[in-house]
């Protein structure tokens, strides 16, 4: 395993440290129990809280600041944060108009966010993303597992609670948005967990395994490596397939996501980008907004997912609006 | 090789149409020769041109735009673009005050640029960048290399332009920048170019470069894998002793920028962060403003690099100012 470590048991503390320092203007670290809350509390909003098992960063901690996150609950890697991260994350930023939990649906994560939502003396409510289309039920998952998709939930969500509105409207608003949403991943290489410290899955140099999830669990199938442009039009086909399957129109346009695992250089996610709207003109869609990068990463693994979210004017109204994290930044 | 490409060949085109497309409210992009403008042409400034290999991004492209760059010429992988690309950029952004090219030291951009500077009609000038403090020469070069220190000449120095200072003004201060930048790199894995199909260099699994430059080039020495903050304190010192030999003082305090080559995951990027202002402090020097990601890329490679600027209330001052780009973004 070649990472830059000191001890394994080491790894997370020390990158939160890192990322608060480097970042104090923006957010601040609390220990024992960890989570990052905001330098500046907002006042007279609904608290957004989001969290998850730590190696997909930016996701959460990335995305806490003004029109985003109120506070993010980092566990180990790849493992769900517990109760008492939440518990005390919420009280570090409840305002008075109640605490709403954004959760990828991964077992450990909705049982632990449930455990914590039940403790909780304030009024809360939790928004489920499952917006990867590639299978249904996996390694770590009952249903559809929370990928990308998760970055323009957290976007758009933060902003409407920004507004003041409360926490019915943003439930409703945070549902809207998720189930608008379709994610298609495909690994090129295993991502290596530090305390495993060998690759989760093999996979030969002439493979690619599409519909990856972001721990690396397994896709829909094991293919031959082929031609970027291939591998997008699959992908793209999956995530418009599944919208057809719910009855979403992408007819009002998108917001096109092209995400990064890590390990993938931006030259190829703009390569990616490009054969995306190549593939959506062929269907007529309309790309209204874009984001290309590492937003949701899985470790160390090389490869890249798409989202594509079926946009209106609400969602591109919060999309554009002012926020201001270590990860996502505009208009401040 | 693995990667996302369709042809070779097709590359750096496809990737830059992706780019373009992504970003079309900041970018314009140019084909034959190949290079990026800004969406809206900017007026009565210096105008400022970078360029160079491609396989850095989002250097020098994904800084176009409103306080940094006029233009970027990007060449194939890890090639210097041609005198062709960089008169027909100054063409389309000169505006009144003169060119300026920013130019990375390596034989093949020098020269390039120099010849389109000897052509070029209007005034122009030449800042190039060396920080560098790795290896005096190297595969590409005379005299010390350019790595991610050019991110800060390009940041500060593009505030600069933007307040309508002069040729001779903008020069004096991209050298001063430049001078008081120091850089580090090191390597775990090799970077593989795609028109070679394999890596560029062999490295063990237990083996770091340890100074290694950002098209793969050998560094100072090989070493064995350590833990992080041992090499981040090796990294440190050989900045720090870099600007004792060429007196300059981080005594106002430092710009400290992680850089990541591609494949290393923010988590590390972050550690390596924490690492390095544990160092700063035993050495007494503040850490006055923070950038950490991926700025100045490998192309797949794994590894990092350390950015030092002594900086100064100027240097500061136009660091913070506006800038709205692909790769940066603030205050706008």
């Amino acid at each position: 395993m070649k990472k830059f470590i000191n001890q394994v048991d080491d790894i997370l503390v020390e990158s939160l440290q890192g990322f608060a320092k480097a970042h104090a203007d923006i957010v601040k670290l609390h220990l024992s129990p960890n989570f990052i809350t905001r330098q500046h509390k907002a006042h007279n909003k609904v608290a957004l809280i989001s969290g998850g098992g730590s190696g997909h960063e930016p996701l959460h901690s990335g995305f806490v600041g003004k029109g985003m996150l109120d506070a993010a609950c980092p566990g180990y890697v790849f493992t769900s944060p517990s109760p008492d991260q939440m518990l005390a994350a919420a009280e570090a930023v409840e305002c008075g108009k109640g605490v709403l939990f954004i959760v990828k649906n991964y077992a450990g994560d909705v049982m632990n966010f449930e455990m914590a939502a039940e403790m909780l003396s304030v009024p809360n409510a939790t928004v489920l993303t499952n917006d990867d289309v590639a299978v249904l039920n996996s390694s770590y998952t009952t249903g559809r597992r929370g990928v990308a998709g998760t970055v323009i939930v957290e976007k758009t969500l933060g902003s409407l609670a920004e507004t003041g509105a409360d926490l019915a409207q943003c439930v409703a608003f945070g549902e809207k948005v998720n189930q608008r949403c379709g994610s298609m991943g495909v690994a090129l290489t295993s991502c290596t967990v530090p305390a495993a410290g060998k690759p989760t899955f093999d996979i030969a140099d002439h493979e690619i395994e599409m519909g990856v999830g972001i721990h690396g669990e397994p896709g829909r199938k094991r293919e031959k490596l082929r031609p970027a442009n291939d591998i997008v039009e699959d992908m793209i086909n999956a995530i418009l397939h599944d919208f057809e399957s719910r009855n979403i129109s992408p007819s009002q346009g998108v917001i096109l996501l092209v995400n990064g695992f890590a390990a993938t250089p931006l030259m190829e996610l703009y390569l990616l980008y490009h054969a995306a709207s190549d593939q959506l003109k062929q269907h007529g869609i309309n790309i209204q907004r874009s984001l290309v990068g590492n937003y949701t990463t899985a470790l160390d693994m090389a490869g890249a997912s798409i989202t594509l979210c079926a946009s209106d004017a609400e969602i591109l109204q919060h999309w554009d609006s002012p926020v201001h994290t270590a990860g996502l930044r505009w208009g401040i």
